[in-house]
């Protein structure tokens, strides 16, 4: 039931403090809670409009307490400015160990990535690439931040996003023998690189990039080509559409040697 | 000099009605204010915060008004979170007619695209790859739209931003043997594909995808391969990722063509 402490407590799920502390983070939308009930992920309740609630099959609806509320309370809770007939309430995972044995196929690492949507963006690319770890420097935005939640549409619930102390992640891939690939704008040619079928992406800030810390630990540090006239100013990528460029270069080399 | 009424214009330019009556547009920030001044457009007047003038070279200095603000001005003028030194007025350019002597190389066509920072990014993402247009239909977000702007970081100098009519673009290009290259979840592989060294690449709508009209006038209809396991839900890309990931490898092609 939607209770007043629990509207006080879902508005305040935008702060990691009380995500914590609460140990739930907020899911929203028709699609995404649905997704959300078909993951490994807890559903802690959903507070849905009615007729959302009659579509649901059954095996979903006995995956969590589900409570009717009117529209106006749906925007009581919402994050959304167009709240979208669901929203639910969902539990924080434990916090999950880096398992080197886990790390075939390619995977991604983000060094202090600070914009909740370019997060949310690098989630959805990797479930789109079949990508199964995520792994984020501590100082990253937090991953069940609503925004994050929201940009990934759904990818959370497929992707591993674990975060760790980078200098921990290299060490234990080094143990294992899967190469660190770093980006920087004076790497090698990404085109004219051979790649190996297992390996760690790692992406750095926004507007700083890789740190010189991380950028050390690197195997290879690679480059995306520019095209832009060599006059220009100095041109930059966005690190999501950076981190795809790298994924599908990395998946169609992958898809010619296999 | 920012008096009331300038101040009562500046904020009402994010509203694209104002935008075309007034004939201006903002630019904000040390670095996209010094490269309008750059550019080819014309700028009405720059305030700015005086160290920031000061550090003008005398050649840019002349290229426009500037005035001397204080921090609490430019916060009164700004659409930043953290305003950032300075904020110009600048003249939108006359509408462009579609020149298709100018379709050599690879251009970007858009199909709707309804987030400002999506369309920014793409433009960004343009002039990477040295990409001279990009073409949005007339119900394409407004490229001079405050948030379009600054999530450019620049590239909006750089990149001829057009907006026509998709059919009419089709007709111009089709006259001048361009070919054009359609993205859907159901195309042929793009790895697969023949990629000609001029081309127009069209992104649909960021939920609905091309519109079945524009769809029907390409050439081709690419996807992106995904590696997504089978059983999972229809996963999808960001419009600005999946635009990026095309643009890469028709680009990567051409290299090794020429």
């Amino acid at each position: 039931m939607l209770t007043n402490n629990k509207i006080k407590l879902i508005k305040s799920l935008d702060r990691k403090k009380t995500r914590t502390e609460s140990g739930c983070f907020v899911v929203e939308g028709e699609k995404m809670v649905r997704e959300l009930l078909q993951s490994r992920f807890e559903t802690v309740e959903v507070f849905a409009v009615q007729p959302y609630i009659d579509e649901l099959p059954a095996t979903l609806k006995r995956k969590a307490e589900i409570s009717a509320v009117s529209e106006r309370d749906l925007e009581r809770i919402s994050f959304l400015k167009t709240p979208n007939k669901a929203v639910a309430l969902a539990k924080l995972p434990d916090s999950q160990i880096i398992d080197s044995t886990d790390l075939t196929g390619l995977n991604i690492a983000l060094d202090n990535i600070q914009d909740p949507g370019n997060l949310g963006t690098i989630i959805r690319t990797a479930a789109w690439f079949g990508i199964r770890n995520v792994f984020c420097s501590t100082d990253t935005v937090d991953v069940y931040n609503p925004k994050v939640v929201q940009s990934t549409m759904g990818a959370i619930f497929k992707v591993n996003v674990t975060y760790c102390n980078l200098n921990e992640l290299a060490a234990t891939v080094r143990k294992a023998s899967v190469p660190l690939f770093g980006t920087r704008l004076d790497g090698e040619n990404l085109y004219q690189t051979n790649l190996p079928e297992n390996a760690i992406v790692v992406m750095g800030n926004e507007s700083k990039g890789l740190s010189p810390e991380i950028s050390a630990l690197m195997d290879s540090n690679l480059k995306i080509p520019s095209y832009a006239p060599p006059t220009s100013d100095m041109e930059s990528l966005n690190v999501a559409v950076a981190t795809a460029i790298m994924c599908a270069e990395f998946r169609r080399r992958m898809g010619a040697n296999g």
